[in-house]
Parts: structure tokens; sequence; C-alpha cells
């Protein structure tokens, strides 16, 4: 190999991103007009530059750039002694809030959540340093296209004041039904998850037996994001036995979950009370869900989200993958991670039906009967567009979002709006 | 990156050999005249030659035949693949039997012992490839050499019928520390373990005080290998509070070391009830080990035992490492693993000090201090020298050793031995 496989970072760029979004609706309020990411660049001496995308809350971004600057002259291969220069910059800035993730998810560890971009594009100098796409540098792939699932949300025609979106509003089961066939239909995925906590229980019921009429085969699943008690869960659960292939986040709290798990009949999946290592061991130990929604975005990276994935093979749990919105880098780290575990048995999250813009070239990413194929170009198989990258920083500048807060813009329309948890 | 770095495997050569091993005692017997190991060669069409070892026993090296057939055509990159590949072959020809362990080891999993040598090999292809060495695969180094232990055994000055070898008989305390001392002087070792379960308990307990005032500042461990009861077990945890750094593997059992590990004062450490993934979930919820022994012989490999590290991790439990007779392409890949796991803290064990000959090519591995620099030539660092292997190999074919057995060799000099579990 050249000398050319040896490199070392020589300079980081973040830059804050921003990007229409709907006007979808959750359990703590309705995405603003625009979502918010960073792209992660870090550039080497021996050529290639890596890319990674994470959130872009002001703290966060903070702590990035601080990283940033941590990280000059490491070799792109030494992954583990980033995530100890990582854990030493957070040690000395602080590392509370700034989540990036709503006040649904406080609880993920920031030395992960920081590390995780820097990781990903560090693998992404690796691959394409030695011509081999990042799922190689994972174990390499198991399946040569990575399943996903149609997200459908509760949603608003259009953001108040502005211009409808193509989707319309969806906030009844037949809207539900309708959003789902067309997704269905341009991507051809094959399990759908609703987004719900938004209506009340006995509506989302009606909108997953509506969705399992039109779509008899497909797997169904629903996460009201913890907005029920155990016993609205428990009701909810048995109502829906045998149609929903898992439950996710009906309720708050690790003994919460527990406790709905030992009385209704289909597995509980988390992306809300297990976000961090630390909360697995009590997770395991309360037997309190059966599923883990992995996160590469606050699990630490790719390698670290596989580390997870094996404690989940390891203890009896199943592996799904939740989303964040997103651009196409993090896809393609999705789908690479993705590839390379093999008992990642469920079709992961994503929003990206849900965007109309983003900052890699078009092509690399394709949806096929609802799969992505894995990309085989070196690295993460994704190219920054350099315009687009610099449109939608000038549409972070101008937007005036900084922090994820769909609790605060929905008050602005519904002043009483209170976002608590396990409020039905 | 040119061609030769997507390499294919063409072809495997799996060759047995012996090599010489002093009259070692332990609970279950004594050392043979010969200690047995596999070398795996794994060829590519791309110029790379990959390096493996693992046990040598007949059960054993056929199902490394069977596997050797079923990846011909696989990409050393895929190292999943290459596990699932080990998972059918042992379907098709059964799992039983077969350790290559002695009867110490019985639960290990078959899959995992199989795939461990070919899963080094390909990495030993993949950094070969790229120009890097295995641990850069692995995360990076986070220390730049490994600490390992002097390992200590009772022994006879000879095999019976032979020349006494060097180090000379070894059955109570003060031969021990003569052991010791050679070894720390010759190695510069900073940690000491003592393989025990061979004088009655209270002998051993002398041997370790003798231990601590020869060496006041060394970490010290005892490893009866399971055979005291769990009440002589905790009588010799509390006479040696204070002196061992962990005592390994005194009674048999998770229920066994659960209950111990509750009334001594010291962790309780494990290569014995905790050998597969499938012990480590009853293991956590018995609390019944604080370190796990770490093998990547018989825990799958470099990334399934970096795995282990990290469920480790998770659950709070230490890591340390084990160690067989081995040869240098074993100690070249424990070096590489163990820099690239963090939170592998304490000193590995190896049986390095005990062989005399080699297949590898001299230089490539040294001790300083007690710890060996990890090689940053590309792959393991380590050469294959086909004169030595061809040697060690005849030495093989002549010796007639087949399987360990180092219980029916000990009873061809003592036919009254029994090696049963918890007999003190």
């Amino acid at each position: 190999m050249s000398d050319g496989a040896a490199p070392r970072i020589t300079d980081v760029t973040i830059t804050p991103v921003a990007f229409h979004d709907p006007a979808l609706l959750n359990s703590v309020g309705v995405h603003e007009p625009f979502a918010l990411r960073s792209i992660v660049q870090v550039h080497t001496d021996a050529g290639p530059t890596g890319l990674g995308e994470t959130y872009a809350d002001e703290l966060h971004l903070e702590r990035l750039t601080a990283v940033g600057h941590e990280i000059v002259g490491l070799d792109a291969f030494a992954t583990e002694e980033l995530h100890q220069r990582v854990q030493r910059v957070i040690d000395r800035v602080g590392g509370a809030g700034g989540s990036g993730l709503t006040g649904m998810i406080t609880t993920s560890s920031t030395v992960d959540r920081v590390a995780s971009p820097f990781e990903v594009a560090l693998l992404d100098i690796q691959g394409k340093a030695i011509g081999r796409p990042v799922c190689d540098l994972l174990g390499g792939a198991v399946r040569s296209a990575v399943p996903f699932s149609a997200y459908l949300f509760y949603k608003w025609a259009g953001h108040p004041g502005r211009e409808p979106d193509s989707w319309g509003e969806a906030l009844d089961p037949d809207a539900i039904v309708a959003q789902a066939r067309r997704m269905v239909d341009d991507y051809g995925f094959t399990a759908i998850k609703l987004k719900g906590g938004v209506r009340p229980p006995e509506e989302e019921i009606e909108a997953i037996r509506a969705l399992r009429r039109a779509f008899p085969d497909h797997p169904l699943r629903l996460d009201p994001n913890a907005v029920w008690t155990t016993r609205t869960s428990v009701k909810v659960g048995r109502a829906l036995d045998g149609v929903l292939e898992y439950l996710e986040d009906p309720t708050p709290g690790i003994e919460g979950m527990a406790a709905v798990a030992r009385e209704v009949p289909m597995p509980l999946a988390t992306n809300m009370c297990v976000v961090a290592f630390d909360e697995l061991a009590p997770a395991v130990a309360a037997d309190a869900v059966q599923v883990v929604l992995s996160d590469h975005h606050y699990w630490g990276g790719l390698r670290r989200s596989k580390l997870l994935s094996g404690i989940c093979d390891t203890f009896g749990m199943g592996v799904s993958m939740h989303s964040n919105s997103h651009l196409g880098i993090s896809l393609a780290a999705m789908v690479h991670l993705a590839a390379a575990t093999p008992n990642l048995s469920y079709a992961c999250d994503t929003h990206w039906p849900w965007k109309t813009e983003d900052v890699i070239v078009d092509g690399a990413l394709t949806f096929t009967d609802g799969a992505v194929p894995v990309p085989g170009a070196p690295g993460l198989g994704v190219e920054l567009d350099p315009d687009a990258l610099a449109r939608l920083h000038e549409q972070y500048v101008r937007c005036g979002q900084r922090n994820r807060d769909d609790t605060g813009y929905m008050r602005r329309f519904d002043p009483s709006f209170q976002p608590d948890l396990a409020r039905w």
C-alpha cells in the first residue's frame, strides 16, 4: 500500500445546515420548518476527507468544535484513541445538556454522541484510503441491501402561514392509510411504523387497525414516545395483540416498561429508556425491553453500535434501528452498519421520505423494494455536493433556528400544549 | 488502492505441530511432553497469506479442515460471513466435544472456537493488504506495549524417563519463588500468577505468601482451576485478603462462584464458568465473577473478543486474558487484541516462557519490562519460518500425541489420580 493509507488528520470543518421539514407531529410538539444537522468533514494529509453527520444544537456544535481541535494529528485508524480524546474534551468542557434530541431523549452519553460523527468520518477515510466500503471495516456485509420501514406521522397540511406540503394533512386513520399508501408505492417499504403519542390512544389503535386492513402482510409498529401510563399501555398492547410486530416506548422508564412488558403479548422496543451503555444492565435486570433501537448518532458511532448489537444478541434482545430527521451521510452510515450487523432482523426506521433537500450528490443511495442497496464504493460511498452544502448552510444562517424545540414551536399555535410523559 | 487489496481466499493449509512442553502440573494432571497446535494458513489470489493458530485435537482438526473447504472464494474482509459459514459447517458435522482445552473447559462454543483461527488469519490478510497492523483493524492501539504476567507452575524436574529441563522441580514455596525470580529477571514481568489446584490449599496459600514476601509490589493471582469447595474457596480467599489482585476459578460453576464472591474480599476471575457468550447472562444475573479472562481462541477471534470486553465494560466486569500453551502467531494476535482493548486493565497470561521452539521467524515479539511492544508491521507482524514449521510438524507426526490428555498422562505415573472438581 502507498503511504497514502496512513492518513493523519490535518483539519476538521463543521458546517451547520438546515433543511425543510414538514409539520410532523409527535408527543412533544411539532417539527419546526427546518431540521438542523451538522456536517463534519475530517481532512487528512494523505488525501481522503471523511464525512460525518450529527445534530446541530448550539451546545453540541461547541463540543464538536472543541473535539475538532483535539484530534488534529490523530491517525485516522485510531478510533479508540478518538473516543478517549472526546472523553477528555467532555471532561474539560462539561457534558450536561445539548442532546439535540428534543426532550424525549435526555440520558444518552454525551461522549458517545459527540464522538459519533468523527468515528464515522474516520471510517470513511479508512475505507477511501484502502479502497473498501465502510461495511468491510465492520466485518463485511451479510446482506446486500438494508430494509427500511415506512415512517408515518400525524401531521398538519403545512407549517402555519406557509403553503401546504405535498403530503397534506394527516390526523385520522384514513389519512394515515393514504400516507402509507403513497410511501409504500414510492419506496416499496415492507414494514410500517406509525409515530403515535399524538391522538388519544383509541384513535391510534384505530389507525393501526386501518393500516392492518390496508396492508395485511406488512409488519406494523406504533411508537407513542412514552405518553401513556402503564395501564393505558397494557390496554393498547392487548388491543393490538397479533397486529403489532413490536410496541415502541409506550410508557416512560425502565420500571414502567418492565411492568408493561409483563402484561402485553408483543415485544416492547425502545429508543428512550435505553439510550446509553450504562442503561443496559438495569434494563436487562428488569427485562424491560425486548428490542433495542440502535442509533449510531448517540451510541458512539458504528463500531460501538455493533457492540450494542452484540450485547443485545448475548442478552436475548432484538435489535432494530432508530432515526431522527437526517441527510444522506447519516443514511449511508446507517446502511453500512446495518449491512454488517447479522442480528439486526427488523427493517430500520428512516425519515428519508420527508426531506426534499440534501448535501450529498444524488444517486448513491436508492430504495428498491423498501431497501437500500449497500454502496460498494470506497468509504461511505457518498460524496458531498459543495453547492448544496453552501445552500443548506445559508438556509441555517437565515432560518434563525438554533436548537431543536418542537414544544416551543407547538406553543406558538397552542399555548396550552403540555409535552408531559404518561399523560394518557 | 490496487486490486491487491480485494483478496479472495484460494486455499487453506492446516498443519498440526508439536512442541516440547515441560511437565507442568495442574488440577487435571500434568502437561504431556509435547503441546499440540494447528497452524492455519489462508492463501489468497491477491498475494498475502494470513496466519492463525489454534488447538490440534483430532476432532478440532477435522472441523478446521471442513471449514477450510467452505471458505474458498470468500472475500478476506468478510469476517461476519466467515462466522456464518463456520456455523453452517458445525450444523452439518456436529459440534459436541473436541475442545482441545482439557477437561477444564467444556462449554465453550464450538463455532467460536473453530472460527477463531480463520478470523485471525483474515485480519492478518487485511492488514497485509492495506499495510496496517491488525490492531488498526480493531480501533487502533491504546497502548504501545502489552503487559503480561509471569505464569508459575508447580512442576516436575522433567518428564519421567527424560532429562530434567532447565527449570527443575517446583513443588514447594521456595521453588515457586525461585521460578518466579528467574522469570521476572528474564522477562521483567510486573505481575505474577500461580497455577494452583495441585498442592493442598494450605500449601498454595503459603506459596502465595512467600511470593508476596519476595515480590512486595507485584500483583499476585492464584488459579486452582475449580478444585476447591465453596467453603475452602472462602477460607483461602479470606486468608489471602489484601494479597491477591484476584482469585481465579476457585470453585466450579456460576452458582458456586457467586456463593464465593459474596464472602471473599477480592474479585473473582474466570476462564472456566464463563467461556461462551451464552454464559454471560446467567453470570451477570448471579454476579458470579468480577473479571472475565478473555481468550480469542474460544471467544471467536479478535473482534468477538473485543465484543466480550465491551460487554464486560457495560456490565461492570473487568477483563484479563487467558492463555494455553501457544506459539508466536497466537502471542501476536493476543498482543494486537490487548493493544486495542481499552478496558483490558490487567497483565495478560501467557505460557510463552515455557516453550523452547516456535514456528515463526525470531525477533518480531520481544519482552521489555514484562510487556510486548505492539508489532507495527502489516498484519499480525509475524512471519512463518517454513523450516521450523516442517520440523514441528514432523515432531507432531512422530510424537504420537493426538488429543490433549493431561489426566491420562498423569495416570501413567499415578494410576489412582482423580481430576475431580471441588475435591478439596
